[in-house]
């Protein structure tokens, strides 16, 4: 892409209205729009990256058997009412010219189980288990934390159906580890604990995926003997421990929540009564698990964790382009050499953003770390006299001065390395 | 993917509140599922039909240089009161506990010409154009057509800038080029005319793309010496008569409007006074274009299209699969040749259905007609005593008998066939 093309431009200024780095940069950045408080327009650079988490999330989802499906926002009153969940504040309500009242979706299950009830009915049919990648709305009073809360956001919600306890703890387990794949690949994993949260009325512990961030609303206890952590919820109604080696000696630390998994069990079946016929033809509640992931507030998160004071630095996996190919100067030959390695790294597929600008050097450099692209390559006068490009990770200091026909092969390594977090 | 774990069921039974075939069929075969009039979830079957035609449209507007953002559904009222738009019956409102009141886009004509003004400034920015593929509301008193006219569906909407009319008309020429190939690619363009619509204040016309259909609720009036068609608007308020050769002698036809662009020229940006500097350093209002096509609308007008009284007839371009793997009977032998056969397809990156389900062959014949997968290949006792299976084309009566080596090159060549529709 030429960056003299790209929709979106970057912001010189500090924002003063942006107290979270997250809002600040990606706004700065040209990522996202904002349009009300809470509400964002992703601009080509930011879809990209929200687009890749996605793509991330989809394919370890599908790995766990996960079917895709496509449930809609507008909610219907009836199924919320028989849950006792529409009178709820975060449900934003919807009225029609002709009457009709409907809410907006923040979570599925409302939806999810009358449909799987619709075409379940026997114990052959199960285990099963449908997600969707999908936008929610949220009432959120105080939306200041960019699209770490969003009242408009993406979301993945996966729901699990089961027949008997053993095979929904079976699913839960495997739904922890793509969890942790995920989280892995984005390159927040060794900052994320697993978070033992109140499971409400059927199971004695939920789980939250809890990434370290000064950012984060939340508060958790890590026991940094097990790796795990406990919610605030959870310490202010016990004595606060460890749940697995009722070690005392917790360390409080601020973080996002960029997951939770529950086991519902019956909550929601009942509700609707989604009974199926069991291997003797006797009638039974179909139990339930739902898992939840914000591809945005991810796309938050990782901001939060990985910026300078002079913008972010994208992970690779993430990142909306691989390389960032700037050229210098005004000088012919600069620019001809430029726009041959710009359509060489296109010939080679490597996703490439060119700022093919008039502007100047400080000018260009500034926005390069502004954007944070992982590999930024320089073509000068300079550089174009010794048939070279400069070359810099944006994770680190200093550049290598690196020969032209060496570039793609030196990307592709780039590319391949394992993240250094 | 194997049918017997496939989310989403068949339906026998006709569904009699169901008047559209697109609804009957789509939500019989297990693609859809109607939570409420208008309101759909697309199981597996239908979101793959649906991520095809996106990415279908995708592809061609990346073609004439959209590039792709994301705006939000919910909507600033501010903004929809300064193009007097709020009041329109159409729009859905919003409202949170804390008094807060949104509407939900049903275009955003309200949202994408601040958003461009914010960034765009001199004439050297110009011509530019960006686009969403998004989920839109509206207050449709009827849906009785299924997913041709939904409250809530998909849709791809362009939006083009320009510093004068000149350059205006050239990009409105190419839409028109790039809707025509998408709707080459969906197979609908020869049913499909580019109808002469009322063009508002500003402009004579502005165009439909309508595809004829007896669901369609619209009528047009088509010139079979220019093959372009008026629409009714324009009819009632003139002589009738195409507005190329002033042929008085036009066919009425009903249709399906698959899509409709608009020369807005400055109706918006003069609204929200988006200038920008010319090469003289004068003000300039921008001038503008709108392109609206709905995904989930021509999914169901392709299933208007094409289906027979046994189900619906993908084009291959958009199936959810190319191949219909059967098998039939308990013999093991055959079981294991067609485990075997969707291994291998699998492997070679082949799209495949496999109904690997304990049921009659009746059964499993209608299932895979009401689906409407374009090839269908059976693995029975008695093929696999020939080393052979039937492969038989939706689209056509009989079937060919072929060796099991042969499959995986006749399914290529078909995949490259031009469609026969």
């Amino acid at each position: 892409m030429r960056q003299s093309q790209l929709f979106g431009k970057t912001i010189k200024e500090v924002l003063k209205d942006e107290t979270s780095i997250n809002a600040q940069l990606l706004l700065r950045g040209g990522f996202v729009d904002k349009l009300m408080a809470g509400v964002y327009t992703y601009l080509p650079l930011g879809l990209r990256v929200l687009n890749k988490i996605e793509n991330i999330i989809r394919e370890e989802i599908n790995e766990i058997g996960g079917q895709e499906i496509l449930m809609p926002a507008l909610q219907n009153k009836k199924d919320w009412k028989i849950t006792g969940r529409w009178e709820i504040d975060v449900m934003m309500k919807v009225k029609t010219f002709f009457g009709k009242e409907y809410g907006l979706g923040w979570t599925h299950e409302e939806v999810v189980t009358p449909l799987a009830k619709k075409y379940i009915k026997s114990y052959k049919d199960f285990p099963f288990s449908v997600y969707q990648i999908q936008t929610k709305f949220r009432s959120e009073k105080r939306a200041k934390s960019g699209i770490l809360r969003g009242r408009e956001f993406s979301m993945k919600d996966l729901y699990s159906f089961h027949t008997n306890e053993e095979d929904l703890d079976k699913y839960y387990d495997l739904a922890k580890e793509a969890y942790f794949k995920i989280f892995e690949r984005v390159n927040i994993k060794n900052k994320t604990y697993l978070t033992y949260a109140s499971g409400g009325d059927f199971s004695k512990y939920s789980h939250e995926f809890q990434t370290l961030s000064s950012a984060g609303e939340d508060t958790i206890y890590i026991c940094e003997k097990c790796n795990i952590a406990i919610n605030k919820e959870i310490v202010e109604n016990n004595q606060p421990e460890c749940p697995q080696c009722q070690n005392k000696n917790l360390k409080e630390e601020k973080a996002i929540e960029t997951g939770n998994i529950f086991k519902l069990k019956t909550k929601f079946t009942e509700a609707f009564d989604f009974k199926f016929l069991d291997e003797n033809g006797k009638e039974q509640l179909a139990l339930m698990g739902c898992y939840g992931m914000g591809p945005s507030r991810l796309m938050g998160t990782v901001v939060e964790l990985f910026n300078d004071q002079n913008g972010i630095i994208w992970p690779k996996s993430i990142a909306p382009y691989q390389v960032h190919l700037v050229h210098l100067g005004n000088k012919e030959e600069a620019i001809k050499e430029a726009e041959k390695i710009y359509n060489a790294l296109q010939k080679e597929k490597i996703e490439v953003l060119y700022d093919d600008r008039k502007e100047s050097a400080g000018v260009k450099f500034k926005d390069s770390d502004l954007i944070g692209v992982p590999l930024r390559i320089v073509v000068s006068e300079k550089t174009v006299s010794k048939n070279s490009v400069e070359i810099k990770r944006r994770n680190e200091e200093g550049f290598e001065i690196v020969g032209i026909d060496k570039i793609v092969g030196i990307i592709n390594c780039h590319c391949e390395e394992t993240e250094r977090a």
